[in-house]
């Protein structure tokens, strides 16, 4: 069996930043300026006054900000609040092929690091980089067996890309980066049972906190096996019944699974995607308001009525399971962000009446990705937009202007409009910052 | 499916001290007792040293105490340092049904939330009663298959364990104790990969500081989902082949699984427990010193000299690992414990001259519980003794004289006689106690 932990963990150890492509460390910046924007976004949640409220009374000094917010904590606590904000709207990151949410667990542990020992904004992209990289091998290492059993994989594998990203920040040696990836790998946890409820945000924050422990516990030399991903009773033979050590190993260095990154455009499932896509592409192509419609047929794959067929939605929560209540804002704002998920957007008259006249029905020719949407106008008229692939996917990714327009979205609901500009501005070119921490000083409420 | 979760939670909920027997209280006094012990003799170990190295910048106001030391802590902290210290000479509770070391996780936790939120030593021991109940009976309805797959059950069952005793001394609802539960379950982790290395005790500390967090955060309302336990990609079914919830059920409230607990006279794997056990009975029925003894002959189990076969161990941990060096140290010093187990009684030159005279044979009739041991004097004479159950088993429960006599051992190692005097005798009327913080306290160095 190939000794998968060291590698990694050489590979790690030995990265030069030179080595990074252009492309890849740009590819990192959008990664983090879409991880900015969801957790200042998520700041204010029910859940995270809860989770502040339950364990700020056992936080160390003040190390790290919460983004967003006031409170400033030890850099574990940060870690682990900055994680669950992150994924409190499930509108972060997305590695396609594994479903895991990258930044979550490793943007949470490097940016609160990065405030208290303060590292270049090179090195920070560097780290974010690698620690994607490693959680996203692994996680392809053992899906989709693993993510079928039950896993959280952006708990499971997530916590060893946090204890990666922040070794190679604290300058690890080849046999402390095994460590780090051992004692990360052993408190590799996360039920998917937890979906729908508070625990799963906790799950990234709570890797971030842990990936971040563990490498703090490594630098000391806290011992744990120097096989903790590969062995019999390692993370990838207990935790699933599949593993391919050939997707840890070939091409690394030469391929980064940073570039295969996406970021929702819409704050709902991505099965949803292609249809809020086509409402809006209508809209915005023969100026609809909603108010001309006379009904709407969406043509979708069948996963769309499973997951999303709630008809008559009452909450923004629930909004966010209904395909109809989603064409509808489409139509009228143009947008699907948290804010067109609000209870009050969910239950205003003029969403409900439009949301009415949505009929969806399956059309068992279409895969997930495409849709076809038919509108019939008051004045006899009908349009209709097909989309093969939504924007959002690897085949249309978003634009710097649309993630820019998403974090504007996200963060303007709880900082001043000009302290956004701010932040925004320094997360763009956090890679050119002398302290990467900044960026977490700067979004402070 | 049973909904276990809700089950385990409203009992733990409406559980009344008045319904727990005087026996099994006296057995939770005897658990509280070992454990104290434990986690003061391995306070000062290298990896305390690292743990509080590493993570100390970290911690919180100085809430509780790290036992056999002067630092105090944030909960958290103190619970993750007093369950590393439990485990660290692997010395510490077996719950033999499942090799569960019940008291690190649920001990750990309640003592460090204890000493910051006050509560009665009939309170204390309630809680403890409740949290290996919680642990054990969920350990039962997974194991073996949960084990064999390669989980710390100690790290994984102890998580919820720590959660449900936390819970009872927070006084939370039916429904808070189900989410915190709940929350412990998703974080359940621990590799046996890591059996020989630091990250060992590191499981029971982390289970400990991880299911008080549960109880914190449910405390004040963060949810999980209803079912942790028991739903199809809850804990049972994600990190276990088997689930028998029967095991959970049956008998709750009526049998306590404390009741089961023993506790180890040698600090060593419990294989080579009845060969000690033999050579201190020749020792001390014939008043055997050492140098009298021409050979020693052991027909053991096959286990033994599978799991302890190392001829010339070089370090205390070697000889842990030595059914050889662990019989000269019975017949020298009468006793197994973990200064039989340092460096340099390894290497003392009586010790190892009597250790070269030690010879084992596997006896395939011998279960794992039996040895013969017979020793040739010099003198012409032949000794044996035959043990049916060693001392420490189910069978041959150590007495309250004997656990006494372990504490010392390990207590008189890192605090002054006097003081020990003192802790030991908090720790026996713990149950009695107006605040059963105050055991810790007065363990602080």
């Amino acid at each position: 069996m190939e000794e998968v932990t060291r590698i990694l963990a050489r590979y790690v150890v030995e990265s030069r930043f030179e080595s990074i492509p252009a492309t890849t460390r740009h590819h990192a910046t959008r990664t983090f300026v879409n991880w900015l924007g969801c957790a200042i976004g998520g700041s204010h949640h029910e859940g995270m006054d809860i989770a502040l409220a339950a364990l700020a009374p056992m936080a160390g000094a003040a190390q790290a900000s919460v983004l967003g917010r006031s409170e400033r904590l030890d850099i574990l606590h940060a870690a682990l609040l900055n994680g669950i904000s992150s994924h409190m709207f499930d509108f972060d990151d997305t590695h396609l092929k594994t479903v895991i949410h990258p930044a979550g667990p490793v943007c949470s542990a490097i940016l609160a690091l990065a405030e208290h020992r303060p590292v270049s904004g090179e090195d920070f992209v560097h780290a974010l980089v690698l620690g994607v990289e490693v959680e996203c091998r692994i996680g392809n290492s053992v899906y989709p067996n693993h993510y079928d059993t039950g896993w959280h994989i952006t708990g499971t594998a997530g916590v060893m890309g946090a204890a990666a990203a922040c070794g190679k920040l604290l300058g690890l040696n080849e046999q402390q980066m095994v460590w780090a990836l051992g004692i990360a790998a052993t408190q590799s946890s996360g039920l998917r049972e937890m979906f729908g409820t508070m625990c799963k945000p906790f799950h990234p924050g709570n890797a971030a906190k842990n990936g971040l422990m563990s490498a703090l516990l490594a630098e000391k030399n806290f011992t744990s096996s120097n096989r903790g991903i590969e062995a019999p009773r390692g993370f990838a033979h207990v935790l699933s019944t599949k593993f391919d050590p050939s997707e840890i190993i070939d091409g690394l260095g030469s391929t980064f699974e940073i570039d295969l990154n996406t970021y929702k455009p819409f704050a709902c499932g991505i099965v949803i995607h292609p249809i809020i896509d086509a409402c809006v592409q209508l809209r915005n192509e023969h100026k609809l308001t909603g108010d001309e419609i006379e009904s709407v047929l969406a043509k979708v794959h069948p996963l769309v009525l499973e997951l999303t067929g709630k008809k008559t939605p009452q909450t923004g929560l629930e909004g966010k399971f209904s395909v109809y209540h989603s064409a509808a804002a489409g139509f009228i704002y143009g947008a699907a962000g948290e804010r067109e998920y609000s209870d009050a957007v969910v239950r205003d008259t003029k969403v409900v009446a439009l949301r009415d006249k949505v009929t969806a029905v399956v059309d068992s020719t279409m895969h997930e990705d495409q849709t076809l949407v038919e509108v019939r106008l008051k004045d006899g008229r009908t349009l209709s937009k097909y989309v093969e692939a939504a924007i959002g996917s690897l085949k249309r990714p978003q634009t710097d202007a649309d993630l820019e327009a998403k974090f504007r979205g996200l963060a303007e609901d709880v900082l001043p409009k000009a302290q956004v500009d701010k932040v925004l501005g320094l997360a763009w070119k956090v890679g050119a910052l002398a302290s990467a921490g900044d960026v977490a000083a700067a979004a402070r409420k």
